[in-house]
C-alpha cells in the first residue's frame, strides 16, 4: 500500500463559479488511525453541482475547510480498520474527498450493495447515490407526480434529469426534456423514452412548451433556476408544483436570477417547494429496492462517463457549470480490485 | 321599492392601481326576472384587493365585462323572487357588486347564517366572508401552524392578517404582525394579543424581524409580496412555509417584485404555496363552526370600519391599496330592515 495520499486541497473560496485557482493538488501526510477509524483506498469520486455550494458557504452541510480536501461522494474499498463495522476489503460509499486516501469514522458512510446486473459498482454514485435518491424523492414527495400529467425536467440530460423524467415515463406521465444540443435531446427520446425534448440552445423554450402543452404544465422538475423556472411559473397548472431540485444556473452568481412570475403560484394555487435529498437519508432503502427492480427490468438507464487519474478532478467538476457533461460523470483514481 | 337602480360601472381596465376614471356611477334599468331568478337589495358592500384583479384580467375567475357592474361581495335582503331557496325577506350574501339591486340565479348565493351575538349581519362579509375563510385555510391548509413556532402576517391590521394572527395566538404560536404606523401596531398587540407588531412605516422590518425571532421563522402569511416577502425568504426556518394570499405590493404592477431569495427554499427544505379561498367552498361550514365558537368566547375579535352611501365605494376601494383602511372596510349604502 502507497504510503502518498495525494489531495486536492481547497485554498480559497469560488467567488462565483469554480475555478482551477481555488484548489491546489498536494501530497498529504495519512493521519493515524484513532479507536473505531478505518482507512479507505478511494476508487470512483462522484461530481454534483451541489459541491460549489460546499466550497463556498455553510449550507444545509457545513462548508469546506480552507486547506482541507475537497469533499466529494466517493466508493472505495476499506484497507485498514479499527472497526468492526467496516473490515478491510468492504466496499464503501461515503463523503471522502478528492484525495487517494481518506480515514473515516464511519459517520455517514454505507456499504455498497452488490447488484449483479450492474458491475463495477460505481452506480452507487449514481442511480443509487444522491443522483437516483434526488430524481426519486423529488418525483414521489415533492412532485407527486400521477398518470396522465404533463411533466417537464431541465438538464434532462443530466444525471438527476435522466433519472426523473423516466420515473414519471414509469408512472404514466407525458414527459418534457429541456436539454442542451441535438444529441443530448435525441438521447433523452430515443433511449430514454421521453416523449419530447428541447434543446435550449438552438430553440425558443417559452414557445416550444406552450406548443407542446397548450394547456400549461402540471409539474415542473427544476434543475437550473432563473429564467427557465420564470418562464414556467407562467406556464404551470391548477395545483401545479414545482421542485426546486438544484438550480445550476445560479450556483455561480451571489445574485440570483429574479423571479417575477410568482403570483402565478396564487393564482394557480400552486407550490414551489425545495428539498434537500439527505434529509431521505432513513428512507434510501425504500428508494433503492424501487430503483433496483426498475432497472434490472431495463426500464430505467443511466448513462455514466467515466474518467480516469485524480489530477483531472477540478476539469471534470468545471463541466457541470458549462454543460459539458452527458450523463453522470464518474472520476476512477484507481484499478478496481 | 325603488324603480331606480345606481351602479358603478367599469368602463377601463385598471392599469396598475385602481383609479375613478376606471369607473362610472349610473342609474341602469332592472331586468326582469327570469324562472329561477330572484331580486336582492344591496344592504353591505365588502372591499377586498381581489376586485383589482377581476377588473384588470381573467384570474382564477373571470375578470369583469366593460360596461357592467363592479363585482363586489355583498350582503342583502331578497324583495322578489320565483326560486324558492331564495325567499322574500331572506337575508342572503352573494357576489351582487357595487349597485343598489341585483339580479341573481342563485349561483354562489348564501343565506347568512344568524349570530345572535354578532348583529347585524355584516360579519359574513369579513369574518364569516372570504376575509375570515382566507385566515382560516390560510394558517390550517397551507401553513399548518403548530404550537410554539415563529409565525409572521403581514397587514397584521388588516382584514385578513388580524383574523390569521389571531387564529395562530390560539393554535399557541409566537405571532409577529407587520402593519404601517404605531396605531395599528399598538392595536394588535394590544386589543388583539400578538406578541409583537413591527411598524414598517418607521422601522426596519428585516433588522426588527431578526431582533424577535434570531432563529428564523416558520411561517409567514404573506399579505403584501414584494420586498418584504424576499426578504423573509432569508429568515425561513428548515422545513419553513410561505402562505401566499394576496399580494397587494404587486397587485398594481405589471411587473412584479422580482424574488430574488427563493433558493433559501432548497437549502430550508422550505415551500412557498398559493392558495384561493373559494376553492374551499365545500368546506367553509367547518370554518364557520370553529370561528363561531371563537368569536362567542370572545376570542378573536374583528375590527370593522363603517361607511355609508353607496356613491363613495370607489374612493373606499382605493383605500384598501394607500393603507388608509384599519380593518375590514364595509359600506352600508341602505338601512337595514
Amino acid at each position: 500500500m502507497s504510503e502518498e495520499n495525494r489531495a486536492w486541497l481547497l485554498i480559497s473560496r469560488p467567488e462565483s463559479y469554480f475555478s482551477k485557482d481555488n484548489v491546489k493538488f498536494e501530497t498529504i501526510p495519512l493521519p493515524e488511525l484513532s479507536k473505531g477509524g478505518f482507512l479507505v483506498r478511494n476508487i470512483w469520486i462522484s461530481f454534483d453541482p451541489t459541491q460549489l455550494n460546499w466550497m463556498k458557504r455553510d449550507t444545509y452541510i457545513e462548508k469546506i475547510e480552507i486547506g482541507d480536501p475537497v469533499r466529494s461522494i466517493n466508493v472505495g474499498q476499506v484497507v485498514k480498520s479499527n472497526n468492526s463495522k467496516f473490515k478491510v476489503g468492504d466496499i464503501v460509499t461515503g463523503m471522502f474527498g478528492w484525495q487517494d486516501y481518506s480515514i473515516s469514522d464511519g459517520s455517514y458512510v454505507d456499504h455498497v450493495i452488490p447488484i449483479p446486473s450492474l458491475n463495477p459498482p460505481w452506480y452507487s454514485l449514481s442511480l443509487f447515490g444522491i443522483t437516483g435518491m434526488s430524481a426519486y424523492f423529488g418525483v414521489k414527495d415533492i412532485g407527486r407526480v400521477k398518470e396522465g400529467e404533463r411533466f417537464v425536467v431541465s438538464s434532462a440530460a443530466g444525471s438527476v434529469g435522466s433519472i426523473a423524467g423516466q420515473i414519471c415515463k414509469i408512472i404514466g406521465a407525458r414527459v418534457v426534456g429541456i436539454a442542451g444540443g441535438q444529441e443530448k435531446c435525441k438521447w433523452v427520446i430515443n433511449e430514454l423514452g421521453f416523449d419530447d425534448c428541447i434543446d435550449y440552445q438552438s430553440e425558443n423554450v417559452s414557445q416550444r412548451l406552450s406548443e407542446i402543452f397548450p394547456e400549461g404544465i402540471d409539474v415542473y422538475f427544476d434543475n437550473v433556476g432563473g429564467e427557465i423556472l420564470d418562464n414556467i411559473l407562467t406556464k404551470i397548472r391548477m395545483k401545479g408544483r414545482i421542485i426546486l431540485s438544484g438550480a445550476i444556473s445560479s450556483y455561480g452568481s451571489q445574485n440570483f436570477y429574479p423571479l417575477r412570475n410568482y403570483r402565478f403560484l396564487t393564482t394557480r394555487r400552486a407550490r414551489m417547494e425545495g428539498f434537500i435529498v439527505t434529509d431521505y437519508y432513513e428512507r434510501f432503502g425504500e428508494a433503492y429496492k424501487q430503483l433496483r427492480a426498475w432497472v434490472t427490468d431495463g426500464r430505467i438507464r443511466q448513462k455514466e462517463q467515466l474518467f480516469r487519474g485524480l489530477e483531472r478532478a477540478p476539469d471534470i467538476f468545471m463541466n457541470l457549470f458549462t454543460g459539458k457533461n452527458f450523463g453522470k460523470q464518474i472520476l476512477q483514481i484507481t484499478d478496481y480490485p
